[in-house]
């Protein structure tokens, strides 16, 4: 492994002054070696992968800081939703050419985010391509033994919660790309500017994980629109589910937006790049739930109810109505 | 975590036919949850990664079943270099589009790699490309604690020891690419075929790894040209070497090319793609690695001594001479 650059004069400097200063962890051996080691510590090691492309999951202008959060965070997000502790991670870092000028800014979010959220680079691999900037990141957490919180463990009659507000990243992509969302926004730049920060930046909930571990009987975090994630959901655990979407937790512009008629449910439901948690908790556990998602300050909102049956959820509108979804969730083929 | 694919129909249909027999490993959760578990069983976890990409690493041609097996052994080589068992791997696949035609064999293959060298799959993600493939592999190994063979500890009159043959690969390249090599070997199409399979399908030396745990100093693997690794090792060592090039091990083909002057020891000492492993073995302790070497059906030769001083490593002729290398390595940008 290694941060590995095949030119040792140029790469091999620029590597070792923007990366080596992320590899805090003494099992990193400062990116001095082929492999790192990870301790377990008496835990279970969580392991889970996810990749952004340019293009798809960034878009060609992003700022590089925006980029580097977002390829961590993605992965912070599985970690959270799965109840464990960040431990570290490996980065690929697919680029067109090495430049300072990206890698710098790149390289000090990336390390930011890494210390902030206690996740030290632990090593990676840097390869030349024609193509589209990619960012793939494998992300290591703990969990005391046999406690990682499963999407597979939902019961019926549990309540189905989420956290923060749902959309606000599809309306952030919406308003980069010129989009309804913005034509209405056009006079508001405050909330453009909050919508395209959660596209482009997400807040994972890895405060929330002790609570996940402790109450929820299954989780998964919302990265493909919350309506495909709760499907995969119900379908790993053999339920259904019923929403509300009268208690849908939306932002101010996202109401607004609703509320006017500039876009529907569906947007908000399969948008994706949400990266907030879904869970189902058993109902004599929500409040304790909630009393812990507060210490952490995480806002949490129960949406619905897990259901007897294997149908696709159902989404119930304030007249009762069941709406249908032309999608599920995005596509990247 | 999981090889997600956001759109339900095609592409969860051809991740869940072809990666989910992968998944073997109960940590897996048959790719049904957003992370995998891996246990530690009170070792330590060894992490390495290394990503290929088409035109970097492999050939637009290259036939999908040699991209797997090299995408997987490239990492397993780094394990074998580490004195680590392999454990698991996540894999992300950046793809143009999802096609049956170069998946089925892909996967193929890269189950029968994943069955052969006990390195299940744990989890993985696919995401789309306009650009050149792209397969980069997160992976685990297990050693005793505190036992993984470093890049660091090779000592002053240490004897440097390589695996298997030193730049088939390179030619491999060159037949590929109709260089000299092919001109030369024109009549010889076993020839071609032997090189050629060295630069596509790496011969991970795993076999290999609790001899080294129980003899090297330091060992790595080499990826990048004995050269260009060989100094490193030195330099994370703060050591230098002196490598006898009549003892460097080299096939029928490239002494053939040497001996008639159509190559000369540049492009085997930097041509890369070796997957051998070098190490660094105490006098006392060589006959006792060569035995084990040979019970795990791995030839090793000595190549020379580890000498005090930071110097670069020199490479010494026939006649005593030190020869000058153009280039240590393979730059990839």
């Amino acid at each position: 492994m290694t941060l590995r650059q095949d030119n040792p004069s140029l790469e091999d400097s620029l590597i070792a002054r923007y990366f080596q200063p992320l590899a805090t962890d003494p099992g990193a051996f400062a990116l001095g070696d082929d492999a790192a080691i990870l301790s377990a510590d008496g835990a279970d090691i969580v392991v889970t992968t996810d990749a952004i492309v340019e293009g798809v999951h960034f878009l060609p202008n992003d700022p590089p800081d925006s980029v580097a959060r977002k390829a961590l965070r993605v992965n912070l997000s599985d970690l959270a939703a799965k109840g464990a502790t960040p431990a570290g991670f490996v980065l690929t870092l697919a680029l067109r050419q090495a430049e300072a000028s990206w890698l710098e800014p790149f390289a000090r979010a990336l390390g930011e985010d890494a210390s902030a959220f206690a996740c030290p680079l632990l090593g990676g691999d840097t390869v030349a391509t024609s193509g589209p900037l990619m960012i793939s990141v494998t992300a290591f957490g703990r969990v005391p033994a046999g406690r990682m919180v499963r999407r597979c463990g939902a019961r019926v009659g549990d309540r189905v919660v989420v956290t923060g507000t749902i959309g606000d990243a599809a309306l952030g992509l919406d308003v980069l790309k010129r989009g309804a969302a913005a034509a209405v926004l056009s006079s508001d730049p405050a909330a453009q500017a909050a919508l395209v920060a959660r596209y482009r930046v997400p807040q994972p909930r890895n405060a929330l994980a002790a609570a996940l571990r402790d109450h929820a009987h299954a989780a998964m975090d919302v990265s493909d629109g919350l309506a495909g994630d709760l499907a995969k959901l119900c379908a790993e655990s053999l339920v259904s589910a019923s929403i509300d979407l009268v208690s849908l937790p939306l932002s101010v512009p996202a109401t607004t937006l609703l509320a006017c008629g500039v876009i529907g449910f569906d947007l908000l439901l399969s948008g994706g790049d949400d990266y907030e948690v879904l869970c189902t908790i058993p109902e004599q556990r929500l409040q304790a739930f909630a009393a812990e998602a507060k210490q952490a300050g995480v806002v949490v909102t129960a949406i619905g109810t897990v259901m007897a049956g294997t149908a696709a959820p159902r989404f119930i509108d304030a007249q009762g109505r069941q709406i249908a979804l032309q999608r599920l969730s995005y596509s990247h083929f």
